[in-house]
């Protein structure tokens, strides 16, 4: 069927349910036969595991967005290269959790870095590959903050409330740009945001094969 | 005296000697009661050292340039932030073992990343802020390499002979076009080497002065 293989992230910040919904969307691929890689950002090859740590830890000094936003794009460089490029190119799909539309929301908007920056580099390091569809778990973040009270909390976990209204922002403010994202409610019971996920899903996968 | 400090680099590439006359600078500013503070890139920082030491590992995966220039200028964002700039405003001066005329080498010319890349990240992360005095060590490789023949090497220092003269190539570039890069043939005698250096930083001790 396909040439090339297609390209889906899932987004959302702490405690929208991520990880189980990732889940759900793997089975669901594998129910349709379809060959894919999950992965994720930062991250995805040993060096960008290893600037993700660097960049996740607790330091001792002041990290600032702009750090933060280098790093993560040297960690997409070498995920891109090393696993996502030559994976689509030979026709395997790629699933990730987060990719650029969460540094537009952490880095851009949560942390004050202009957006043609976040622009400019995304051309660098990307040239014009995007997702072919993002699901985005919406949430309000003083439910999610509840959710996770209870997990160990990363350096960027343990930011304030406001933190994280500007990371839903800057989300809300993406999919209202990007036709691929599609918004769900993550504050549905499980069982209804694995529906309204998987009707996305199914709309996608419809449209490949028409 | 001054009311900012003054911001010196050492440049030069493998075996050109920068250990040694880094610490020949310093007994001079020493020899001048100038208050100083000795530091390196990439590092400078604990999380900016940890960055060091994943960009120097040897990875058993492709790392081009794109991924060594955004993580030496996220390493480069911390280390100003929290000690370069903060120094400088408070009159002390620092003396770092390279800088991001060594970005222009290595990640520009040696590893072919556009020079205007370069110039925009410098722009980003630097602002306005560029040393004051360069002192760069000029070599031709085929001696820096026989001279370091001997020591364990990182994942630069073991590319091949073409990467080193492409490097120098970069620094001579460069100091063509800054005239606060102060070119010193370290071809020679140690000594001459040593004197050629202090004669530079005699000019531009005085010129502070006057």
């Amino acid at each position: 069927m396909a040439t090339k293989g297609k390209f889906i992230t899932l987004e959302g910040s702490e405690g929208a349910g991520k990880s189980t919904n990732l889940d759900t969307l793997c089975e669901l691929l594998r129910a349709h036969d379809i060959d894919f890689y999950r992965t994720r950002e930062p991250g995805g090859t040993p060096m960008a595991e290893a600037l993700r740590t660097v960049m996740l830890d607790a330091w001792d000094e002041q990290v600032d967005g702009m750090t933060e936003l280098l790093l993560v794009f040297a960690a997409r460089n070498q995920h891109l290269n090393n696993e996502i490029k030559p994976r689509l190119a030979r026709g395997q799909w790629v699933v990730c959790d987060r990719f650029t539309d969460a540094t537009y929301a952490y880095q851009g908007v949560a942390r004050g870095i202009p957006t043609d920056y976040v622009e400019q580099l995304e051309r660098w390091v990307q040239g014009d590959l995007r997702p072919d569809l993002t699901l985005y778990l919406d949430l309000d973040p003083a439910i999610g903050k509840q959710r996770i009270a209870d997990r160990s909390q990363d350096r960027l976990e343990q930011e304030q409330l406001a933190f994280f209204q500007a990371v839903r922002d800057g989300y809300l403010q993406r999919a209202q740009r990007e036709p691929r994202i599609c918004t769900i409610d993550a504050a549905q019971p499980l069982a209804d945001v694995q529906a309204a996920l998987s009707a996305e899903v199914y709309k996608f996968l419809a449209a490949q094969t028409a």
